[in-house]
């Protein structure tokens, strides 16, 4: 690790955290609300595809030394918070989570893995990758709300609350590791206010890909 | 399918769905009682393969021209039934239902594929094979035995529920679905009691592995 700024394995802890538990809250919400078994198998997919970037990140973690369990262990709090407070009611509301949700969290930990040594930024890159794999997310929920376009005022609710719960989340991150923290501000440089413009504007452009108004 | 006996869209179908139901409950399992991180990634990880499994099946069965939700559907309320019956009430428990449960199913399986065509049977054994998967479940059940030994005669009592419930589950599904039935009688030819001593024998071999004595 030597050679890594001292952020490293918080951001592989945190990133692989999160990968953890969004296969088994995926695989939840698929057993919970999918309408049919191909929506659950195709939600199933996604909750797997997590499952295969988890394995790589723990791999790396190892690779450099580092206990998985406890790098992982900093960020099991916040982020089991996040998914409580997001807990969703219905396959709606579960569509618009593995889109939206993890779309915004994703493009934190992108950002944060810009000034990391190149492996770990390679890595970083190909689990963060979707490769059109929610690509069905954003088909259901456009299907759904040609149905019945009164669903739009709900979700767009919805997602706000998402991103809002996982800034207040990220917060609690942010100081309580200041070296992961201090990646991302680094990573930003001088302007700070420009890596939260391209935050804002993929965000925005994942709720017009669903057919939702994006958020002032 | 000309050229396959009647039951093989059954034989995937009933597949398919154990894989697909067993990777949300293994997932489900190890939400809810894994006792750490590294464990709830173990069983994440079984879970994970059973659903690599299922995207197998599904696209043979549609390389068949069968539609896959349809060949599932006959066998959703039976290995959901089963799943509902043996919901386990620990971790000990998940892991004994993950390797003596799921291995009984299996060998079930891997019987009724004996007569069917080659590149079905091929698929089916590729599915089946553990490829020391559940090692893992072995090596934590075992561990748990030499600390606590009176564990030993709980868990052996939860395993023969696990196979009692799956005895009778299968008695509803070879009633409903004579063909798949068909196949596993064919395959064992007149001896049919040989081929309860090899499951018998399989099973109680996956017991004493546990540490757990084989049920009479």
């Amino acid at each position: 690790m030597s050679d890594s700024p001292p952020g490293v394995s918080d951001l592989l802890g945190v990133l692989a955290y999160a990968e953890l538990t969004a296969f088994l809250r995926l695989a939840e919400d698929a057993t919970r609300y999918a309408p049919s078994l191909t929506d659950q198998a195709a939600l199933g997919g996604l909750a797997a595809a997590e499952y295969a970037h988890f394995e790589l990140l723990r791999d790396r973690l190892a690779s450099l030394g580092v206990d998985p369990e406890k790098a992982m262990e900093p960020f099991t709090g916040p982020l089991d918070d996040w998914h409580a407070l997001t807990f969703p009611g219905d396959w709606l509301e579960a569509l618009v989570k593995a889109y939206v949700g993890t779309g915004i969290a994703l493009d934190f930990y992108r950002e944060a893995a810009v000034g990391v040594d190149d492996e770990t930024r390679n890595l970083v890159d190909e689990v963060l990758a979707d490769e059109g794999r929610s690509q069905f997310a954003v088909e259901r929920v456009r299907a759904a709300l040609q149905e019945d376009p009164k669903q739009a005022g709900r979700l767009a609710l919805w997602a706000r609350r998402l991103v809002g719960e996982a800034l207040s989340q990220g917060q609690h991150v942010a100081a309580a590791r200041p070296e992961l923290a201090a990646l991302l501000v680094e990573a930003a440089g001088e302007d700070i206010g420009r890596m939260f413009a391209r935050l804002t504007e993929k965000h925005g452009r994942r709720m017009a890909a669903l057919g939702l108004t994006p958020g002032p």
